[in-house]
């Protein structure tokens, strides 16, 4: 099924285990420092913990600084790793790191001990993590990067190669170079590929693309997603709100948050608390999804109590149990697809370009529609099944009902939560599901209740 | 709302409007062309054809290709733009766009009309389209492009740069370039950044990367996206089995595959047959939600008559009927989040690495103790509520029973459809959640059936 070629790149991991153990450094470096430092990480973190106390004698902090950051490791897990390494050593390698990475990983530990690290580690580059690691949590300055190119604009292209090569090895990306004035606030960007293909005496003002496409610090790194997937951008700048250079977010971050969002809101609709991975155990699988189950559990609990209080309707009319999972059924399958739409259409900025009152108009229009459809049908069905009339116009005339009201619900609830500014995915599939099962169970039976004596034969 | 910063950029639409109106050539090239192409085609698009058909006047076939390709329309629209155009002018400018994004475009047109189009097109543009039009959707050969930068190994730094300025204005990336040995077999690939930080007079084979990333033409986009994230690369070798390089993938179309393939898990998993978008109006918002709902309606209908064959049960004990809802919808929401864990393992490659058995095993596990825990909290409360201890004890004993089975059949049938090369996401939230209503309401009903006498007072 494995359709990559990694030409000539069929990790020897047998000969990279021996040379550890037999404490072969020259060997093992051999290897290893051919590798790409995605494979070295898959290495590396298959490792027992006492193993890789010894790589840490092999490798400088820098060497391990260039994998780290690809470790496809869970939050909780680096705190582990880090205390495996010597205090300073940890130190060296988190001050080799690009920045933005290197916070990533701060984020995951305990303040003092954050602190503790900033303390031993090189002095510059403390300066530069702690001025990131105040941003708060998903906005671009959380996931920007200092490590960016600024030259400007009254110099030649020549003079800027210049600059470029001689800051290239520390830099996130080359691939553009940011135009600041003289008080840092950004004036203009220019590709590297423009650059290239420029000769070496033009001005840099008269090559570069003054229209930059920036995005305000603390917004939201959706936004920066959104920016740099419709300008097809490899990097963005991120400004303050004057407009000074801050940082710049790389197209292999914005991938990352791409990712995570989708599968956050995929995991919410599923109504599992986080995605647990497929190698998980069965305690920690059950442990992840029982939340919302129990959760379920009590609010099915309430719908039961409002089914019994209509227990005199039931022992009279038990017929009306029959369609009871047909019309909670429906009513909650359609307010998770009207869920599904807003909360994607949240996620991807185009609800904010439409009114609200022209979604509710819409939905409302779609409730209507959707709902006379499958009503004037389950009418039609139960009348040539059942051969009764009445019960085939109550069941349809509930349907209608329901699936107004479900794809009203599963529009209005993520729009008000939206306004609040809590994540419309947490009113997950499940939440809507049974609170539309509850209003369709009650329309249903106030209904059968109201004609009672005129199904009773 | 908008955080998005577009320095200077504030684009004069009335002004580009006007200009068109006063048939103003010059001051509309001279507004049109400083914009990004991505604003560009925002302004194209909002145009009505009449005035689009002057735009086409105003630019040449090579200017509109730029922006083009950015355009954010469905499949079906490309037909009548490129009908607004006069065949050559049309045929032009898809010989300029990049090949993949010419490809995309003309996929979407018949096969006759795509004929037309190449028949009048430049001979060695329409060869390249050729070579790429007959890959499978969503294989890796689909995606990918042909305009690469190639090299030997036998060559200095300096040379290089010289092929590379010369090949930049028409390769859609140039910042990696791929060393091919005398055959068109891959055998390397070098950074522009490595390039610009060697000196001049190094050999290419001193400095390239030999250990390439590279994917099979007939693999799966979702394998590439995979690749292109792990290694954070910015483009993907894309060769046949005999490592001939064929062409690139590059990470703006990788971004455009993971958001398209997270957002076709969600539709499916919420049951909306495409996700529809917001500004729809209702009448189309409905046609894509009632195909599930339909389906739906007749699998509750099946549901309704399986209830309907014990309406003796149901008239001697109707509080039976109580529950009903709780169970019929725990079972449904289990299943579903089996099923989104197990899709999101398929989509992200997880689950090719485990063995089958022990994904059962795990499900059958968790499955088991979501149940108990939850059947023995049901029973409880059903007892403490209702006094009844044979009732709580049935209605637990239900639900242990069908958590149990929901959450296996949540993951095997994605797992058997995968096997069998169906999209395991089309057994979508709808489908998996009215499969679990049934099988939960027979084993219900069957167990309380039986113990009927016993719940008779």
């Amino acid at each position: 099924m494995d359709n990559t070629l990694e030409t000539n790149a069929q990790m020897n991991e047998e000969l990279l285990i021996k040379t550890i153990e037999e404490d072969n450094i020259v060997g093992f470096r051999e290897e290893f420092m051919t590798l790409h430092p995605y494979d070295q990480a898959q290495f590396f973190f298959k490792l027992t913990p006492d193993v890789r106390i010894k790589v840490y004698y092999f490798l400088s902090p820098k060497e391990l600084a260039i994998f780290f950051e690809m470790l496809e490791i869970e939050d909780h897990e680096y705190k582990g790793i880090l205390a495996e390494m010597d205090p300073k050593y940890a130190a060296d390698m988190l001050a080799n790191m690009f920045t933005d990475n290197a916070v990533d990983v701060l984020n995951n530990l305990d303040k003092d001990q954050t602190a503790s690290y900033l303390s031993i580690m090189d002095h510059s580059a403390a300066q530069e993590i702690k001025g990131l690691l105040h941003y708060e949590e998903y906005t671009a300055g959380s996931i920007m990067t200092t490590e960016y190119i600024a030259i400007s604009a009254n110099q030649t292209v020549r003079s800027a190669m210049y600059i470029l090569k001689k800051e290239a090895p520390k830099a996130e990306t080359i691939y553009y170079v940011y135009v600041v004035d003289e008080d840092e606030r950004l004036v203009g960007v220019i590709s590297l590929r423009d650059l290239i293909i420029s000769s070496d005496d033009t001005m840099i003002s008269e090559i570069m693309f003054d229209r930059i496409v920036a995005i305000s610090v603390s917004a939201d790194q959706e936004e920066a997603a959104k920016q740099m997937r419709d300008y097809d951008l490899l990097a963005l700048p991120v400004v303050d709100f004057q407009n000074h250079l801050l940082g710049i977010i790389t197209v292999d971050d914005i991938i990352d948050v791409i990712d995570e969002e989708a599968s956050d809101d995929y995991s919410k609709l599923a109504g599992v608390s986080d995605m647990d991975t497929i190698d998980k155990n069965p305690f920690a699988a059950a442990k992840k999804r029982l939340p919302w189950l129990i959760i379920l559990l009590f609010l099915g609990m309430f719908t039961a109590s409002l089914i019994g209080r209509f227990e005199d309707t039931l022992s009279k009319v038990p017929i009306v149990a029959v369609f009871i999972p047909l019309i909670a059924g429906m009513a909650g399958n359609t307010g998770t697809q009207a869920l599904a739409v807003a909360v994607r259409g949240i996620a991807t900025g185009e609800l904010a370009e439409i009114s609200k009152i022209k979604l509710i108009l819409r939905e409302s229009g779609t409730g209507l529609i959707t709902g006379t459809i499958c009503g004037v049908l389950v009418a039609f069905i139960v009348f040539v099944w059942k051969g009764e009339l009445l019960l085939g116009f109550l069941v349809g005339i509930s349907i209608l009902a329901s699936l107004f009201v479900a794809t009203l619900a599963g529009s209005l609830v993520p729009l008000v939560m939206h306004k609040f500014k809590i994540d419309p995915a947490v009113a997950s599939g499940p939440f809507i599901t049974t609170m539309n099962d509850i209003t369709s169970i009650l329309i249903y039976f106030g209904l059968a209740t109201m004609f009672m004596s005129y199904l009773i034969h």
